[in-house]
């Protein structure tokens, strides 16, 4: 469901430029849990070791409170709001007429933002469901102390009760003593799976079973991708993918810029950003991860792209085969705008030739490298299957760079600095 | 309004750095339209010389018509949108409770965005505004076919006289025939502002007093910045950010990020990056405008700016002074998440503090420089004082890179590339 073209990218077949040998030695590393990180390896076989317990639970929690909202106020920052996100934009679209509304707090510090969405969710029916492993995150922490005491104040405390639902650890941290004291819901995240690699866990898929999502076609994907990518070698496209990036960064590229032609993808991006960018970006190295959706920012950064300072970076581009909807372009019997050569065409025939015009122009007349990926769609299953792929992806590309795929020791700095200036207990 | 601190970017006084002489050269040279491209700087004086005649009837033409709708559908592209989103966005937030909303198509050739924002406005009351100065581009002309038939099936022809507003050229071109044919109301894109700069004409101007916003605000703004933006030399701010970053780009630095704290920004980030991308990208030269929301993005992002590859990218940080809501933090008896050390304090004054937090780890620790932008405030004012700013500040900068800060004749390649893939009459 996902396929590797780097045609044109200026690589050779990629086992004359990389040894297959180093991938099979990654491959057994990560499956053998010998390498940096191994704690975090529980997303490895999630799709088929989750528990199925929890699922049903939360399936009858999701179904219950459905029913009750409208809207579903997602509190959490960084994985535990991305990958919930990339999966509603891209399966239902930027604009769904039915449903659960997800939206997002607790993702920021902004005032005027929290203030304006709690102006705006005075008058709906809302429901929240809150994501933190800890439950003492600044951001999602004052956030939920808001949403909480506005919905109590709203519908009462026993009413509250049913409409609140926290994601957090299984027994210990503040999230999970809260919750149990006030007699909300709560739902698992494993302690082997990072927040950005947790979208399957109950972080994404109880927020997208509330939405209406089908996630049992989400982990359907998820399980396809993992009997697909069963290859320790250069014939698994995600090592495909990991090596390619790899060697395009050897060559000078500093900065990989995801691309796609569909805006309900741009969430994917963000997603991928975080994978890519928090487990690579350490110790001085690795590719900057970049997103912009084409055509929209061919008329703002296209400039750039086709002539700008060249070397620097790359595209991947991820080109989607089957649209979710699709409509003609309309005959006009006027044609003031000269239009009507496109009769009988419908917007993805042309999205896709834009995609390949593109695709000749950068690389050919711009000299940058373009790794296309080819999606089969924007459906359930393709999210979970792209989910898997790019973790196994990541895993691959990070250990070939030489860091742990699974830590994030730079986070830490300016939240020890900022909890200096806020005059936090204990920080010095 | 705006002031530009450079204490943590290690560059010395700018007069040490750089030729004041250069910048007064240069100075003169764009007020006496002179440099490459001078047949597009209309948007020089334009926020004393606009018409006014014309900014009445647009008021009440906006007036008439936010009465009738809920919903303005602006279709455009580029310039045509970003301005536009990015005022919408930072002057009324992402959550507005009244006035007309603003939402967008025909900047993008997707088939599903298109056709569920088609299925999404079947039972909303909507109007069309069309902005395009020849009216033959491929997204917005394919999309203005597909909405303006739906209006006019759902409402009629009579009706839909009255909803559909095209902003356009003067005279001439495929949109001004097709709205003077069928009775729409018509304003004037200028010939001598290119598309990123006319925010501050009727492309921008007209979808915001539909929204409600106050554009007169909009204007004093602009006038301000044309006022304290006088000076010929390094005393100059927008100036001395155009230096700056000229300077640091010379260092090797290749990637600029445009970072705010406020959701509300993000689009002015995206207006930013056409502005500075499509001016500068261009004989392989320039910056990557990037953007990034903190401290959202941090949580994402936040690991590779702090630790990932050095030297490739620095950080240009709008700090803004007054939020325009603010909230306390609430207390909580039982401070199981040990957040009650920020009893009393705003959810703005912590933003603030991050943010101190986060400069302080970037430059120190993360040897990352950072250009701080101080705003007032995100209100409408404030907006169009921005406008102007960055537009003087890029012109100094694309000059200085040597470049024409007013073409873009890198994106005609892959429209060519497109056309004779679709077999668009005439086109080899």
């Amino acid at each position: 469901m996902i396929k590797v073209d780097l045609s044109n990218t200026g690589l050779n077949a990629l086992d004359k430029e990389f040894p297959n040998e180093e991938v099979k030695r990654i491959h057994k590393m990560i499956f053998d849990k010998t390498g940096a990180g191994s704690d975090f390896l529980g997303w490895l076989d999630w799709p088929e070791s989750y528990d199925k317990k929890e699922y049903a639970q939360m399936q009858q929690t999701a179904n219950e409170l459905k029913d009750k909202i409208d809207y579903l106020v997602v509190i959490g920052i960084g994985g535990s709001y991305l990958g919930t996100r990339a999966a509603d934009d891209m399966i239902r679209g930027l604009h769904p007429t039915n449903g659960v509304k997800l939206i997002y707090a607790g993702n920021t510090i902004s005032s005027t933002y929290t203030a304006q969405l709690v102006d705006f969710l005075k008058d709906k029916n809302y429901g929240i469901c809150v994501v933190s492993k800890s439950g003492t995150t600044t951001e999602p922490g004052i956030a939920f102390r808001v949403f909480e005491q506005e919905l109590v104040k709203k519908v009462g405390e026993e009413k509250a009760k049913d409409l609140i639902v926290a994601v957090t650890d299984r027994s210990k941290g503040a999230l999970k003593q809260l919750a149990d004291n006030k007699g909300y819901a709560t739902f698992t995240i494993p302690d082997d799976i990072g927040g950005r690699f947790s979208v399957l866990t109950p972080v994404g898929i109880f927020p997208l079973m509330v939405a209406g999502v089908n996630t049992d076609n989400i982990f359907k994907g998820a399980q396809q991708a993992m009997k697909d990518l069963q290859a320790d070698d250069l014939t698994n496209p995600a090592y495909q993918y990991a090596v390619a990036r790899n060697l395009l960064y050897r060559q000078g590229y500093k900065t990989e810029a995801f691309v796609s032609y569909e805006m309900q993808m741009q969430m994917v991006g963000e997603w991928w950003k975080q994978l890519f960018g928090e487990s690579e970006g350490k110790d001085g190295k690795s590719l900057l991860p970049s997103s912009m959706i084409y055509t929209t920012d061919l008329h703002s950064l296209g400039q750039w792209v086709q002539q700008g300072t060249r070397g620097v970076m790359f595209e991947t581009v991820v080109d989607i085969k089957k649209p979710t909807m699709d409509l003609e372009i309309p005959m006009d019997a006027d044609n003031l705008d000269g239009l009507n050569y496109l009769k009988g065409k419908t917007f993805h025939e042309v999205n896709q030739t834009a995609e390949k015009g593109v695709l000749d122009a950068h690389w050919h007349d711009g000299k940058m490298p373009n790794i296309v990926l080819n999606f089969d769609s924007m459906d359930d299953v393709m999210f979970g299957y792209l989910v898997y792929w790019f973790e196994r992806a990541v895993a691959m590309s990070a250990y070939i760079l030489g860091v742990n795929p699974f830590d994030q020791p730079g986070v830490e700095i300016y939240k020890h600095n900022m909890f200096k200036l806020l005059g936090k207990p204990g920080v010095k």
